[in-house]
């Protein structure tokens, strides 16, 4: 038996028709969409909150379309500019992370929660104990956190839609029925760019050559980890946390034309599959209308000019990120804990040319091992707790970097 | 808005745990595949009545190994085999279409309506009236009375379950919830043997030529019309019935894998839908225990294995018979009905060496032609003027045949 995101049943806000809607991360590449979404059915939400980190003038801008009651800008030296440009609106203002969690803690239907980053932990969780429903495109809230926050969401009985096209392609697959019936859940990925490089050629790849993502605009971190696959074995673990799925019946399928996003294999032997075109309005439309579909402003799938759908194992040889990502989730949430921190600076140390692509992996599962003897099997009970291991995670990447660039040094 | 066969909802027999069920055709290559399936979980089915046609020795067997309660063979020549096989057994016996129609009267849960060609027709309707709802895998039933048979199916409350893959597919993909955001409804074609035949090797192609085709074992009716595409032309007219909607929104696509058997296109830009492994025991098993799915003994569809399924859009100069059941279909009940009868002909003339491969679709078109000024709008109340209809056409196609052969001769 799995579980589906459209659990608990007719009890929370999503079962209303009209519907009142935060967005955190909204100046982003998924609040970017999801205030297109909004602005096409715009009788169908009540704009509470809006949220960005530092980009003031676009969050203005954005709060002003969608008509919204709060905006809340993350960095407070950018507040005076927000103020200016929202004088005379009667928008309130707000600056700091303590008033983005503020934010999230009003009571609305839906929170998209898109910030990115261990930053969107804290809000997530906010609106969650204020009993809205979450739109989740944060994988963090899942790989950081993901006993703690299914705990929680269901503590408050709300539900957790993912925004994630694999997800959300999982999501529509899934028939409430049949949630005993599912015998595998498999999520495609593209490849990336190196998908059929050689070791060498990855040995040798540069950041502007992993940074080309063949079918998504991304930004530069999550473009690395569709390069070296972390970023599919991120969504593994956030598959295992959504529905409720161990590791030996969840799949990853390289797929380049990124048509199909996901399916659900069903124990009479059919496969039920999501497809669509790659843009993210397609899930977001989904999820902020759910149950109910409605028209949405994007292009349609024609399988007939597409041609060709592909499918392939993938390598772990050559993607050793999918494999260490897979054992973390075997060993529980400290160890994707740590995955993710170590991730975090092992790209950046990648995009800044102070490490080589191959050793984005290796630094991850050196640090996953170093921190087994240290501190596997910690609890993460708290966000305190959740927060604290991060950190670790991170001095700990830092440290092996550090020291292996003064061995090459 | 299109109509699910799950509609009406909460009223009919399938809501059930454990179902009372009659086959129809139980010795035909889908009563087989039923049979198989009903067995696999022999406790969720209480078998009423299974028939034959003439197979009294295999009719018995089946009758036995499912515990059914009555056996009933169309030929009444065979009826004495029949009873001698079931001596003892306590399985009451009878003989003729009359007796097929009245042990399709007999209370049932479901009714397999898997006789082929235009005998199907009394029985299932006899089905529908008494009660039973229906798992359809007879495409006459649609194609020559749709309109009737739809009328009687609502007005006994009972539910069409599409046996065919490719509706089963559509069936899967189709969310109560969402039939509003329904755009289009596209079913797959494998495109036969002669999916890339030029048109001159076509008009030389043998009847041997013809039965090949690459996917399904399927008898010589259904494969010549597989190598034609007018089985794809007869699946739009049942998709056009069974799911309410028209010709505009109904797609056939290429596809030579079969492993997509069918997909909705929603308003939000989602394509759902159902793939698998070419076995019937999968869509039988869907309708046999629908709404929940059970375990069932098919080989599971690996995707990787497959590796590569390709689509294209079917061709209408090389595949007329496609053009016109779709013409057939927007002109109405008559036109289909007609279209049927002179493809059945068509076909057994071609098997018979008396026309060529492409005078099939050229006949069927030409029968057309004519019935238009003579039966054209034909209004199909009642079974005894399908009927009647059905002859006409037969008459007409036969005629023409005979015509042209003199002509040559």
């Amino acid at each position: 038996m799995v579980r589906s995101p459209a659990q608990p049943e007719g009890r929370t806000r999503t079962d209303k028709a009209r519907r009142t809607l935060s967005i955190f991360g909204a100046t982003g590449s998924i609040g970017v969409s999801t205030a297109d979404v909004v602005l096409q059915h715009r009788d169908s939400f009540d704009i509470e909150v809006v949220t960005a980190q530092s980009r003031a003038e676009e969050l203005a801008e954005t709060a002003i379309r969608l008509g919204a009651k709060h905006a809340v800008i993350g960095d407070p030296d950018r507040l005076e500019v927000l103020r200016a440009r929202l004088a005379g609106t009667g928008i309130g203002v707000a600056a700091g992370p303590a008033a983005i969690v503020e934010a999230a803690s009003r009571p609305v239907d839906l929170a998209v929660a898109a910030i990115v980053g261990a930053a969107g932990l804290e809000p997530t969780l906010a609106a969650i104990d204020a009993g809205a429903d979450i739109a989740l495109a944060n994988k963090e809230c899942m790989v950081c956190a993901g006993g703690l926050f299914n705990r929680r969401a269901a503590a408050a009985s709300v539900r957790v839609l993912p925004v994630d096209s694999e997800h959300d392609a999982i999501f529509q697959s899934l028939e409430a029925n049949n949630l005993h019936a599912v015998e595998r859940i498999t999520i495609t990925a593209s490849g990336g760019p190196f998908r059929t490089a050689t070791l060498d050629e990855m040995r040798r790849a540069t950041p502007a050559e992993a940074l080309k993502h063949p079918r998504w605009a991304m930004g530069p971190k999550i473009s690395i980890d569709s390069a070296t696959m972390m970023n599919k074995g991120l969504e593994l673990i956030e598959a295992h946390h959504l529905f409720d799925i161990g590791s030996a019946r969840l799949d990853v399928l390289v797929h380049p034309q990124s048509i199909v996003h996901g399916f659900v294999t069903y124990s009479d032997g059919s496969v039920v599959a999501q497809l669509g075109v790659a843009d993210m309005r397609i899930p977001i439309s989904h999820c902020l209308n759910w149950p109910r579909r409605v028209e949405t402003a994007t292009p349609r799938l024609d399988l007939a000019t597409v041609g060709t759908l592909s499918f392939e194992k993938p390598d772990l040889q050559r993607f050793p990120a999918l494999r260490v990502a897979r054992t973390a989730l075997e060993n529980g949430d400290w160890a994707t804990n740590i995955l993710n921190a170590a991730n975090e600076v092992a790209v950046q140390a990648f995009l800044d040319g102070a490490i080589g692509y191959l050793e984005i992996a290796a630094t991850v599962e050196a640090v996953l091992d170093v921190a087994t003897g240290t501190v596997g099997g910690t609890e993460l009970d708290t966000l305190e707790a959740v927060l604290t291991l991060d950190r670790e995670g991170r001095r700990l990447a830092a440290e092996r970097i550090d020291s292996r660039g003064r061995r090459a040094g």
